[in-house]
């Protein structure tokens, strides 16, 4: 369970107004918000997820939001401060019924209740069993377009995240070696990303030569070469929870593939533009495409196997999603990465991942070590 | 993404062939089992978690298993195999609708299906919504029927993880001493749980003075003093994904509180009884009522804020819960936690807590430091 001073009292209060209005505007009699970050956002404190429900329940304006949690979890949440945001608080012991003890939190029968999106199956079923006329739906889509947006002290936070992984991909030679396994350099990465500044290493992923050509490789015993191509997509949360997520390609001296720098070099220049293009009013999915354009013409489209590109914040991954049929319209604050790939099956890949936010007229980078590919 | 070489396919391939036919007995057109330690248990990979959907669908004996993955997850099973399994698998990329797919590999139009009982919100809604005729019930109780009794290995698995522990708490003068934080014992304490055994460590309770009366306290900056009562609760998988967890309280010195050593006195005849009445054909709940009746006749009644124990194995909390209301009937096999506890609120708090596993006639503790209140 983790806590923070941060953010202030003031801040969560206006976020819990604005999801209560989130919730009238839905047309919700209350969104369910499960211990995650949806719950950190609103409260501060991600709580723990367990098999006792704990749920902070978020009626529409006019009605008091109510936590619902275990007596014996309660203590998890002592730095909140409930009475300053007018928080309820409803404890429950093993013998209770928490799923009725939430709907008695609402002023009436709900007709519509929005689920958090990582709510597991054992609640949302139990909750659905509880009260069969109350419709589910999902709270992600209303949560988003809360946390979408990132305030002046979350950007604050994500530069802080940037600049720590930075950090460690500039001391990447100190460690990155021909003999040795990408579990000893991914175990070296992991106490750095510590070390530079964040709460923990959230995912290292040391894809050496044909490990390389999987984009969700983390690390194995395999044995890195001279010559092998490597791909490290390194991040984790600073203390504020904000996530940093940043990828770069490196060489152990010459590339033992004759494609690497050619390819490369189509790669660097896809990134670039999609990042050149960001500014408020694109579209997500032209970000995307423009990335992938360039992979497409240079004849690499069928190796180029995921989205551009993800949002980020309290989770690694969240909205908005640089991905095709986004229509959704760039808005100053939001924070996503733009990571194309290219993999070649069996032989090596390379990614190059920045984050980036949102500004005004443009585009800002949180990270900003070199994109050329790093020959160590 | 955790992969391990154990279990062997002939292990997997009867557990695969149980879950179908359980599957059958249940009535459902199949088990929807999401990331997590069903999956693990299944696959003896536990995968990811994240929001593109990830399934093994398990229909009934006749029909072939498919794991459902996004074809960037797909290398994280290359170790599965699939082959020998008989178990098909469809890969999904990004512009695809994965919750068709999952329903085209079935044989037919499904009436019910299981949904694992980790699998989240985002997921269970869009399968509702993709397919609304198909009612949703949990897996839980079908999988836990296959999970609680475990086999031989993952009984020696349990066995590893306890002595593991043990070391750790046999250790603990070397860490725990007045003047220190929690949080710096609590990082000792992380360090060792590793080095003595454990793939990682999971969770590390310090709870010393009035901390210890919240059972669910992590650590705090707090420093600890001669005299105080500490609550210390560890544990965390061993390679083959069985977990540790026990508690020892220890007291720094002479207890600065006059009533702890009678207290005491109260909890570890309750657990010692808890655990002395474990054998085949005693319900759950009858072991909950043996460690409380003891502390309730002593007047502590109130200060045991939680059930007795829980079951324990490739997950921390699993079947059987030893709660009131549960007749489950205890079967050869079963692992499972017994650790009362007595929380003085603003003063201190004790627990003792042991693994135990049924044996053909009885029990067997995989915990075996002493029971007493520690002095250190």
């Amino acid at each position: 369970m983790s806590t923070t001073a941060w953010p202030d009292t003031a801040c969560l209060k206006a976020r819990l107004q604005r999801a209560q209005e989130a919730a009238a505007t839905a047309g919700v009699d209350a969104l369910l918000v499960s211990p995650g970050s949806d719950l950190r956002y609103l409260l501060g404190v991600a709580g723990g997820s367990f098999e006792r429900l704990t749920c902070l329940v978020v009626p529409p304006p006019g009605h008091p939001a109510t936590l619902v949690v275990p007596a014996l979890e309660r203590p998890g949440y002592d730095h909140v401060p409930t009475d300053d945001l007018g928080v309820r608080v409803a404890t429950w012991v093993d013998q209770d019924n928490p799923y009725q003890l939430l709907y008695d939190c609402l002023p009436g029968e709900p007709s519509r209740v929005a689920l958090a999106d990582v709510m597991t199956a054992m609640h949302v079923l139990r909750l659905r069993d509880q009260q069969p006329k109350a419709e589910q739906v999902l709270a992600g889509q209303i949560m988003r377009d809360l946390r979408m947006r990132k305030e002046a002290a979350e950007l604050a936070a994500l530069r802080k995240a940037g600049e720590a992984i930075d950090r460690v991909h500039a001391r990447m030679g100190e460690w990155l070696r021909p003999g040795r396994t990408e579990a000893e350099v991914g175990a070296d990465i992991a106490a750095a990303i510590v070390d530079e500044g964040h709460a923990e290493a959230a995912f290292v992923i040391v894809g050496s030569g044909p490990n390389g050509a999987s984009p969700h490789h983390d690390v194995s015993d395999r044995v890195i070469e001279a010559g092998d191509v490597v791909v490290v997509d390194i991040g984790g949360p600073v203390a504020e929870g904000y996530n940093s997520d940043s990828t770069r390609t490196y060489v152990l001296g010459e590339p033992s593939e004759p494609d690497v720098r050619a390819t490369y070099e189509v790669l660097q220049r896809a990134q670039q533009t999609a990042v050149d293009l960001v500014r408020p009013g694109v579209t997500a999915q032209s970000v995307d495409e423009a990335a992938r354009r360039i992979i497409t013409d240079a004849g690499f489209g069928e190796y180029f196997i995921h989205r551009t590109g993800h949002g980020i914040g309290l989770d690694v991954h969240e909205e908005p999603y640089i991905v095709a049929g986004n229509d959704l319209r760039l808005e100053p604050g939001m924070a996503f990465s733009v990571e194309p790939g290219i993999y070649l099956p069996g032989r090596w890949g390379a990614r190059i991942e920045d984050i980036v936010i949102v500004t005004d007229h443009g585009v800002e980078s949180m990270n900003n070590r070199p994109h050329d590919l790093v020959v160590l």
